[in-house]
């Protein structure tokens, strides 16, 4: 069976540990591949174009958001932000998985236009674990904590529409299982049609023979 | 997480190696349960109630079927044959994952009862291969042969109805390849509802004690 790559969504709560796990997928594993997102805001000090971001102007990002270009996009601060489709679509079709790191609305319209997306969820084992997690990390505000914990409130309404959930406990074994999850996930019927109709005309060569 | 038992389907054309992979299954892992089937034919020596099959009467039999107390049913020489329901609902509730070996019809029906349930579709990885492994068993004249062949290209019929396609190539790795996409099933979001539920709650109490 030969497979065009999976597309992952990979979302989670602050503090779940996402960044990580993402950043030990790639360099554990040389299935997977990083969507890198589009921005118009300027390139910051050591960051190169494509590699951080692909930096854009204003009014390519709007050209490519016509030409339905974006698989999702989004608004901060005055700034675009999206995930250009056409790396996507390359990075897939020489066979990689392709992980997209972005948040539940994203999640949601890559869905729509890519209905065999994988989406997962990275959870910690419990609400108490994210609240110590946030706290321990020393660098944030009391502000800072309550401001993500109520955002992961907000946040833990979508769960129900990611295929899986994953919880982060010990690191090593939650990368493993999410490796593990895409790695299923090319064994989908789904995904597999060519090899099923190409099986059934072989048989059907077969029967017709033992007719003759 | 603690979870209920998966209901796994395992089909698969005659020769794919279907009851050694449920074999090897049942002795490499403590997870799994086997389904019974119910039959109304008699015992044959050597067979006993609630091993082979849970034998029982016709009367019984079609009282189960008026009592909506089997998953799928279907008659065979003038014998019916099914599976109950309860024995796997027991085994589902004590976290079994519990194996229905059956074909595409009684699929199914298990699928219409159990949305939940995982189906997979063992195949070999080609037709060609399918035709020796028929042949070189040996046990077989060419006229079964050939019946299972032009059997097998009538089922191939219905492979995109299942979940998840598994190629027995080498047994070992296809053995491991099916628990593992076993194994993941119980991370899907589908079957943690409780637990999504149990942190929103969690999420939210932390929300409402940072705003008072």
């Amino acid at each position: 069976m030969k497979h065009e790559g999976v597309l992952i969504v990979l979302s989670g709560f602050s503090g779940a540990g996402k960044g990580t796990i993402v950043k030990r997928l790639m360099s554990q594993y040389d299935n997977y591949a990083l969507s890198i997102s589009m921005t118009t805001r300027a390139p910051r000090e050591g960051e190169l174009d494509g590699r951080e971001y692909f930096f854009s102007t204003k009014e390519d990002f709007e050209k490519r958001i016509e030409e339905n270009g974006l698989i999702e996009y989004a608004c901060y601060c005055g700034n675009y932000y999206g995930t250009p489709k056409d790396y996507v679509q390359k990075m897939l079709k020489e066979g990689k998985d392709v992980i997209l790191e972005i948040e539940l609305q994203g999640a949601m319209k890559v869905k729509e236009q890519f209905p065999q997306a994988l989406l997962l969820f990275v959870m910690p084992p419990s609400a108490e674990i994210l609240k110590e997690r946030l706290t321990g990390r020393g660098t944030e505000t009391a502000e800072v904590i309550e401001s993500r914990l109520a955002r992961a409130s907000e946040e833990s309404e979508g769960i129900e529409q990611y295929d899986y959930i994953v919880v982060n406990d010990v690191l090593d074994e939650c990368v493993e299982r999410v490796h593990r999850i895409i790695d299923c996930a090319h064994d989908a019927a789904d995904r597999n049609r060519a090899f099923i109709a190409d099986m059934r005309r072989q048989l059907q060569k077969f029967s017709q023979k033992d007719t003759e």
